[in-house]
């Protein structure tokens, strides 16, 4: 039951992600992003897969390792949309 | 050991919310908040705060219970500050 549960979560998280990442790339649009919050978000969700695998918790390990690939983009974004303005 | 690696991841996802909280209601700039998507989000880390008291798992609960207040917050700031612009 509780495995269902952190799917779910871990799904309704990650969807909450996308969208932004999309207008970034479509609009290569970076003003609003700060990178040192994007930075700090991926070293917490990095670490919380770390924390996923200690514990072996699949749900965890998902939906982490998912954020830890969306903020991975949007840094790179950053990085190569922001000399272009 | 891995309660100290989920404190802290908590802690570093927790600390990225809260520029945009800070922005938000300082500016009372609600254009780049997406309501559905804070809606989403804040069901996602309502389920993983159930999911953390069925684990009995501390830094699930305590960093997702954060997460669901500053959520919460944007949900309110953005229909209270939509309709003054």
């Amino acid at each position: 039951m509780e495995t269902a549960i952190g799917i779910v979560a871990g799904i309704l998280t990650s969807i909450s992600m996308v969208p932004q990442l999309i207008k970034v790339i479509k609009e290569k649009d970076v003003d609003n992003l700060s990178p040192m919050m994007v930075a700090i978000l991926l070293a917490g969700v990095s670490l919380w897969v770390v924390y996923g695998i200690i514990l072996t918790d699949w749900p965890i390990i998902l939906s982490n390792a998912f954020s830890v690939i969306v903020n991975t983009t949007l840094l790179i974004c950053y990085f190569f949309f922001r000399n272009r303005q």
